[in-house]
């Protein structure tokens, strides 16, 4: 089976993209469109609005990443409809991140990596974020499971919000590293025995904000081998240079993930769908070519 | 409508207890009772071991922690048996801790604050763990959602795995402090506005494991209106004198978390029932005695 990594990598060479849409189904901001069909139910809309999200970013996107707390938000039935997105992006071979941020202790953490890695699984995606506070023994589980089942995890080491500054910019007396340096460095190491030969991508990735392009250029010299998932484009403000060095020299090694930009963009003549797919067409273009080597 | 923590404090009071019971179903382990009793269904089987939990410790918890990974292994029939164990503790009127360490930037964190913390909700705990590596503005909609419905948080600060010490416990260069009291800074600046006049306490607590016994002594003299969630006694390896110096001087504050040690514990001639309910009488006893001053 191919690491999810590497199919990654297949799809900018072959597909020519490196875009990650997420899917962040906001009650509040679904599409009229969406809401004239699909009526008050809640589970409908949300399963209907991440189908259509499928259909209109297929053709643009590397892979997709559905938002688990805008489903969770709305319990059971918010959680049926996340299960039924996993599963039609799967039937139609478009690889999903789940953006769940789990993390707990080892063992804890196994039930984690269970319900979102394991093959068969109602929750399974492709890969995962997981969050690092707790250590290595406690991403360790996330590692296995990847492992073993040819998926990945993106490890949070910098991220895009304003308060990353809070905890993950403080510098470590020890060693003069910034605090999410000492993150990354584990996420190497996690990571070194799971280097594909295809691409040199090891199954444990990293989530490096592209809001802070200083950050994501020094983290991807520290990290080589790493696969990166990088938010904050788009919405939150960063521009296709913001992520440019987030990439490796030859242009691998990152998907760069838009979301609000794409699903809910500024309404146009053609209506909703004609301007998500056209969103997600221009953010292909233009983080392609920020990919690849000049 | 009284806070959380001001809920727990008077359940130590009135009811001499501190013990918080952990409910992690854990399929592999549920015991024979249950097995014969439930039949296969996985729903039927977390359902069943949960509310046999709340039943045989009601008499001696001051609340219980359902740890929602254990559920969510299991799709969507073991949240549904998570919502079901949540609805029938707070049938029951026990006090209850969702254990779901969640974490993202802002508008998401609020979905999950909606998820976890919303009145009505399906997935409704009274207080919840969250995740800080994101910083403030990550963790303020799960403040403001806890405050504005009488209910809790609890920052993961310093956990009880061995994993803490990769990055909790590496020094800020900029000031000295541990890692980890960067976080416990944090905490009590989010919970500054919420202190409670008839407690003292706060709405944003703290996971402080009981495994660095030092470090919960000094997390207490740094964050005294805090309320403290302790694991690690038990199971872990932690004593109830261990956990001693988490409690303030008149004994409030804290409550400390069992989960395998007693609703897993040693078969007994009385069966599962009679050894849980006897485990949860003891340690009750012994961490009421550890937290009231000498």
């Amino acid at each position: 089976m191919t690491p999810f990594f590497d199919r990654l990598e297949a799809a900018r060479r072959e597909r020519h993209t490196t875009l990650c849409v997420g899917i962040d189904p906001r009650l509040e901001r679904l599409p009229e469109e969406i809401r004239r069909e699909a009526g008050d139910d809640v589970e409908t809309l949300l399963t209907r609005f991440g189908y259509e999200v499928l259909d209109l970013v297929a053709a643009h996107a590397a892979c997709v990443k559905p938002q688990i707390a805008f489903f969770e938000a709305h319990g059971l039935a918010g959680l049926r409809a996340y299960a039924a997105v996993l599963a039609e992006a799967r039937r139609r071979g478009l690889p999903v991140i789940g953006d769940v941020k789990r993390g707990d202790i080892g063992s804890t953490a196994s039930a984690y990596a269970a319900a979102h890695l394991r093959p068969g699984g109602e929750f399974e995606a492709d890969a995962i974020t997981v969050n690092p506070y707790l250590g290595a023994d406690a991403l360790q589980p996330f590692v296995d499971a990847a492992v073993e089942a040819g998926k990945g995890i993106y490890v949070l080491v910098r991220t895009s919000n304003p308060g990353a500054r809070d905890l993950q910019e403080l510098h470590v007396r020890e060693d003069g590293r910034l605090f999410f340096e000492a993150t990354a460095d584990l996420v190497a190491s996690l990571g070194a025995d799971s280097i594909s030969a295809d691409t040199g991508l090891s199954a444990v990735g990293a989530v490096v904000g592209a809001t802070a392009p200083e950050a994501g250029a020094a983290l991807r010299r520290r990290l080589p081998a790493t696969p990166f998932l990088v938010p904050g484009y788009g919405a939150q403000g960063a521009t296709a240079r913001d992520v440019a060095a987030t990439h490796r020299d030859d242009g691998s090694g990152a998907v760069v993930n838009a979301s609000r930009s794409i699903t809910f963009p500024e309404a146009g003549p053609g209506g909703w769908r004609a301007a998500v797919a056209a969103a997600a067409e221009h953010a292909r273009t233009e983080l392609y070519d920020a990919s690849v080597p000049a």
